[in-house]
């Protein structure tokens, strides 16, 4: 039996973003169920699959992983060859602690520049915590891609668990037309050139038209 | 050469003992760099320790590894006989869920009930908010424990990463005096019981007294 992954409406819900795009860096056969949030019954809906009631949640053979950290080192440790972290230890260290510095923070730019990846404008004025988080993401993101250019375009080269977790903000950042340093943009076009993205955000365009 | 922990105030950095019980249970010996936070130049000094200047910090040979969450999985994949998480697959994502539960919310009992573990004190009101994670936190237990009782009293049998994540929400449920179902109650019991959380515990009350 296939898993399942429970998201909630792509235009909106950035955690299942990153828990969809892991997924498919996976290569696990998954399939999607999405709820739609922000309806009267949506937190019902949602506690037949998860004790939090949250999205997302990968429903396993074994019960649910709820969480999208806690669903992506899943994901690494089942599908190994597929190398969601970094291979290098220290390399997969510092992975680590930029996920779980998104994971836990970033409350200004999450909170005043919520996804929304139809939107197409920016705010009347930036708020400065919400700049103060940006700059902080933009040093990340560039000192990674410094240090890991030679082996591709994303933070640690090839696509990982860290460009799952990045993704919403770069199309936070687009959609918000946030001006950014060189490095910065370099690293939103990465983002919306990533198939599994494309795929996600075009499905995120349709839901809103409907 | 020892890695090195730093760390915030004991008696109020509940990210900081996360880490520091993480640690205890690596085994790895690790020297402590605590830096006193709100102080004008805690954030200058913290920045010579992290990019983020937040605490904790563990400062290893290859370089620094932040976040309470990463510092975690950093201990567990370096000392694996130490088996910081449940050696069984399914318990080990449960346990990641768990507490990336916790590290990415309670948002409402972390902000109205902060770490404090001098106090002695209930609230005048505890607010709705803060009840409903509380209960949530106490079905996660109760669950736990039922499920692993045969291999110990914590919550997943021995003590694991989860207990270093839970540790500090059962010191904020004993010093508010939040009244607590049973098997609520005799877990956070069994935290005060921990030998590594009673040095951090009673270096916290030395430390206010100063």
């Amino acid at each position: 039996m296939a898993m399942q992954l429970v998201i909630g409406d792509k235009n909106y819900s950035s955690w299942s973003l990153r828990a969809a795009l892991a997924v498919d860096l996976s290569g696990a056969a998954c399939d999607e169920v999405l709820v739609r949030l922000y309806q009267p019954d949506s937190r019902a809906h949602l506690l037949r699959h998860s004790p939090t009631g949250k999205v997302p949640v990968l429903i396993t053979e074994q019960g649910p992983v709820w969480d999208s950290l806690a669903i992506a080192e899943y994901l690494a440790e089942s599908y190994p060859e597929a190398q969601l972290w970094p291979a290098e230890r220290q390399a997969r260290a510092l992975a680590r602690s930029v996920c779980a510095e998104m994971h836990s923070g970033f409350i200004a730019l999450r909170s005043q520049l919520p996804m929304d990846l139809a939107r197409d404008q920016a705010l009347t004025e930036l708020p400065d915590d919400a700049q103060a988080d940006i700059d902080r993401i933009c040093a990340i993101w560039a000192g990674c891609r410094e240090r890991f250019a030679a082996k591709g375009n994303y933070l640690f080269g090839p696509a990982s668990i860290a460009d799952a977790f990045y993704a919403p903000v770069a199309a936070r950042l687009r959609s918000y037309h946030v001006a950014l340093p060189t490095a910065a943009a370099a690293y939103v076009e990465t983002i919306y050139r990533w198939p599994a993205f494309q795929r996600w955000y075009q499905a995120a365009l349709q839901e809103v038209k409907r």
